[in-house]
């Protein structure tokens, strides 16, 4: 019950090519899909990839370029002739959502499931929450308003202590309570502190998604001890010229910026289509950060 | 000078699969490219079927439904950034232009090449014409406004025979009146016809684009005489119920409209995803008409 992982659908930037396809990650979080971005092509993807559009039921989007949103009217209309029921939340960008809203609603009129519009505000926030994930969102450096996301597992409960309750004889009415934190009084009057009777519960796992932005200090605070980070490498160390002037990020950046924030590991992505060879930046990040992944269609990263 | 063939970027209806793209061809005329519908993809399939980007002049949509039009702001964003210069005409169905035109205004703001929206009458008529080339729109009858295409090569002029001018001595400033079908009068007052001159000019030919409607006698009306014609065939026999409640056709019904129409040669395509062995409804088409090619991505067909 504990499954949580990064599904990548699409790591090129801008245009799809031959080698990539635009934008759109699926977070698989306990069976529940939640995609962020949706480049043209993602409904493709998900069906490659195998992932249901009847488990799909949140969509962030970080920004209004069409790499990362136009693959989702095609995404919609398809999970609608699918029959799927129930409730969709599109999470997007405050700035861009009347104009997503107006395009989707003309062409998906009918749909089997409800489509909830969320405002994303560009100064970021808590934007998605239940009993155990919240999402956060907060602002990213590039040429439009842009946030990045923080997928955040809850604290988990302790393991309780089977032999430790036994040998106590703590009722099970009390378990719960236990479980909570409380300390257990026996008959005999002595208090037994909570801590003989639990083990520390698994740490709860968080994943970080930046894309698109410049390399900025804010951003690595934002995202200071995520384990898993996913930041942008648009560009090779040749290019930073142009990273700059297109708010975008070298893997070197990245990889900086991975450094500063203390995360466990690196995803990098969001390619140029002039980097022919994704090797070259994997070997420049490792200059500032070992742990890198380089991001490719189809490829699922456990983040547990 | 004379080339003239069609495209097939996408076949599939609805839904793009694992076997099929939604609907997407480009009219290939002396080198200007026309697109007709534009599925999610068609800039890819464009990239893979080397078509240039830089060629594309004119896009027809023939309605508002996903699978034929979700392609556009993808394909207009990708050309934006291969800075193709000059200017590009989107015919939209009128109900839909204002939503399509809002939607792509939005993301593309800086486009090098001026975008020109016009709208196709849902009655049809004359939407194109140049010096050599003209597009008439008609009704066809589906689940919401839709119009078929034809393509029409102009007259051409008739090839002047190099011997006969020779012979009658015609000086070189009357031929081109000759070629326009002037007689010519030698010095000694005998008037020799214009057919002495000439030889008749290369057939017109033309191509007629029906995706999607029902089976319906006014297509076979309108389309009547053209050369070639595509005609949708979504279902086969076995499922000419949901054809006709989903405003469609099966493969025999375009066969029908085929034959009723007298066309040379009938392209089969938009196949229900229903669909696995393309054969079917080939073999269903030939019961009633014996040219049929059964459209597939990647397939070029010579008009000429």
């Amino acid at each position: 019950m504990s499954k949580f992982s990064v599904n990548i659908l699409g790591c090129g930037s801008a245009v799809p090519t031959a080698m990539h396809q635009p934008s759109c990650q699926v977070v698989d979080f306990r069976d529940r899909l939640m995609m962020i971005d949706c480049g043209e092509g993602a409904q493709t993807m998900m069906r490659r990839m195998k992932l249901k559009f009847s488990r799909l039921c949140e969509v962030f989007v970080s920004h209004m370029h069409g790499d990362h949103c136009f693959g989702l009217p095609g995404l919609l209309s398809t999970m609608a002739l699918h029959e799927k029921g129930g409730h969709i939340t599109l999470h997007l960008p405050a700035e861009g959502l009347g104009v997503m809203r107006n395009y989707i609603s003309y062409f998906c009129r009918d749909t089997p499931f409800d489509i909830e519009y969320r405002p994303i505000p560009p100064s970021g926030g808590l934007i998605y929450e239940d009993h155990a994930l919240s999402v956060e969102a907060f602002p990213l450096y590039h040429r439009l308003p842009c946030t990045g996301f923080i997928f955040r597992e809850k604290p988990k409960q302790p393991h309780l202590r089977g032999d430790v309750l036994e040998f106590f004889k703590v009722p099970l009415s009390m378990r719960g309570a236990i479980k909570q934190g409380a300390d257990f009084t026996t008959d005999d009057g002595v208090v037994v502190p909570n801590s003989r009777f639990v083990l520390p519960p698994e740490p709860s796992v968080s994943y970080a998604y930046c894309s698109d932005t410049m390399m900025d200090s804010r951003v690595a605070k934002a995202v200071e001890g995520v384990d898993v980070l996913y930041h942008e490498a648009t560009y090779s160390n040749d290019m930073a010229t142009q990273a700059r002037e297109y708010g975008h990020s070298t893997a070197l950046q990245a990889a900086k910026i991975a450094k500063m924030a203390g995360v466990k590991k690196l995803i990098i992505g969001h390619y140029s289509k002039r980097i022919t060879n994704v090797q070259t930046l994997v070997d420049e990040a490792k200059k500032e950060f070992d742990m890198v992944i380089p991001a490719n269609e189809g490829l699922k990263i456990d983040l547990l």
